[in-house]
């Protein structure tokens, strides 16, 4: 089941997000010597409880270097619940995509309270001030960051965006990774805000990639029935434009058609995630919808770091929480926040004819 | 009264610390604005009193250019306050050289509570953990940053090296000015670490500079005096060789002998403070004796920052506080700790027959 998370926690983190291998050897040791961890629908959370996100923040290619220890998770915990006082009762991810899907699971083991299956992106964004809390005015700090060195700050800022430069010059000075705690939330408040269910979306989207690989059949079409998104490409990569620009993994995948996308091209263009896609020229998807690209035969989720020329891979949509489309979300988590100067496309409008049959079957 | 602090809190300075003109203005209208603030002796405090060091951090030359709010300064002991669960009943300045030494006078006021006649350096230094507590084994952390945007930072470390880089780190983001609380103590421990009487003392420094003025005697006799100090010095700056290195102002000043000491050199070194003075090549004082400049005929203070070729000065030395010169002390702050490979020299042991004399008169 862990096994299953990692992998729809990779097709969620829709290319960014850090790479949750990492995360899930931590949570299995942690298990392994705290016991299991409850998974809690949010209905089942009494409106008082206290839960908090626990994070990690810094640069992915760090993480795996220095495997964090389960000590710090804990530590960044105890950090923000010094400065609410208050102990929290249950841990949320801040996302179901990428390494924050699995971290919250070891400070729930040490902690031995239940984590939440509801998430606040329902996919993977890279900072985080793009949670649904803060569609409804949550804000980004109080917030905790702590260190392998076991150096503690506790932040508090007017906006998220200082919330984000503070911290970033925090997590860059301690060696490019930290822990966070932060929105700190009633029971009541993770019931209207979290993305409900994003953890067992997660595993849900794992489980269909292996039951799919077992029955030979295609999990790139069982991942796209699951979760009624669109095979928006197939394609073999032909060039990766990619730089570092401000701590960001910029960049573009060109794709050349193959298949019924025979003589087609289409441009993925990333920022850190995935974040617009373009077909012959036409945006057929954009943030905050999620564009993912799934190795072809093995549905292997391809992350934006790894794209290589020569690669066979499929390029899915999925539909985002709807919060995400609203005015409000999209002016957080639309192109344009991302630099992009299209608007948004929701993913279910630009379906070809051949992909909407695809979906459909 | 405010005045002849300032003055000899530049003196004290010992050619760093800050200019503390612009603390001067805020500690004056604090004062117009919120009544008189009581100068204590530690001796008068209560032992259980709760007593922190607020203290601006930054570029000196920035803090000029941006006037700090009052409410910042109240904002960082504020921070600290709700860090440690308690309410402080008095403040005390840092450091009593240079922009330090006024800024709690503004905290105080505004908080309508006493001030300790005492710091924790008997002078300036450039770090926040050199202070006298720092040698009974106080921890620099827990420590609040509080900037003029709204942002507070609460930061708790595993040693005064991860607190300094990860602070400076935070300052540098937030523009260069960041007000801060730090060294949380009480009255009893206040008693035991701080230097006591460091304010009056500058204030007294002050006044025999503009008394020796009025009765056109020499201001740099006055002060040598008053602090059973060293004339180490009188000569013409003949060059300044100064760089910026890591934030610092590194260099030295050469100095041409004039009078009795016609024909010699001196070499007075500085990093940000002056730090180490050899006269015609033997080191005469070090860190963490006081350096000082003064202008030959009015005994103005000259920081490192302001020496220039042409200047008539006189190079003074005035003896730390004595637990500066124990081994935890000389380890903190004796010359190596600022890169120079010299021994400690007090300044007293380095007195010329000449000087000697003038000292003693």
């Amino acid at each position: 089941m862990l096994d299953d998370l990692v992998v729809g926690a990779t097709i969620l983190a829709a290319g960014g997000g850090g790479d949750p291998y990492i995360g899930k050897l931590m949570a299995r040791r942690s298990i392994r010597d705290h016991g299991p961890v409850p998974l809690l629908d949010v209905a089942e959370v009494p409106d008082d409880a206290r839960i908090a996100f626990v994070a990690s923040m810094g640069a992915p290619s760090v993480v795996v270097e220095k495997l964090p220890r389960a000590s710090e998770v804990v530590a960044a915990l105890e950090a923000l619940e010094d400065h609410v006082g208050y102990r929290f009762t249950h841990i949320a991810p801040a996302e179901a995509g990428g390494l924050n899907a699995v971290i919250p699971v070891t400070a729930a083991a040490l902690r031995g309270i239940p984590m939440l299956d509801a998430d606040g992106m329902g996919r993977a964004f890279p900072s985080l001030d793009l949670v649904t809390p803060a569609l409804y005015g949550a804000s980004t700090t109080p917030l905790s960051l702590v260190d392998e060195h076991g150096n503690r700050i506790v932040l508090t800022t007017e906006s998220s965006d200082w919330a984000d430069r503070i911290a970033r010059a925090a997590m860059i000075t301690s060696g490019c990774v930290m822990m966070s705690a932060l929105y700190p939330m009633t029971g009541a408040q993770a019931k209207e805000w979290l993305v409900r269910g994003a953890l067992s979306l997660a595993t849900r989207l794992g489980e269909v990639v292996r039951t799919a690989r077992a029955r030979h059949e295609s999990p790139v079409d069982a991942v796209v029935a699951e979760q009624r998104g669109a095979r928006l490409f197939d394609g073999k990569v032909v060039g990766v434009e990619r730089a570092t620009e401000g701590g960001w993994t910029v960049g573009e995948a060109v794709l050349c058609g193959l298949d019924d996308f025979e003589g087609q091209e289409f441009r993925l263009r990333f920022r850190n995630e995935y974040l617009v896609g373009a077909r012959d020229g036409r945006i057929v998807a954009t943030t905050p919808d999620l564009l993912m690209a799934l190795e072809l035969d093995s549905g292997a989720p391809i992350p934006a770091e790894e794209m290589r020329y020569g690669y066979r891979v499929a390029v899915i949509g999925l539909p985002c929480d709807d919060r995400w489309r609203t005015e409000v979300g999209l002016r957080a988590a639309g192109p344009r926040r991302f630099g992009y100067d299209v608007d948004f496309s929701p993913v279910e409008a630009s379906l070809p004819v051949e992909a909407n049959t695809r979906a459909a079957r």
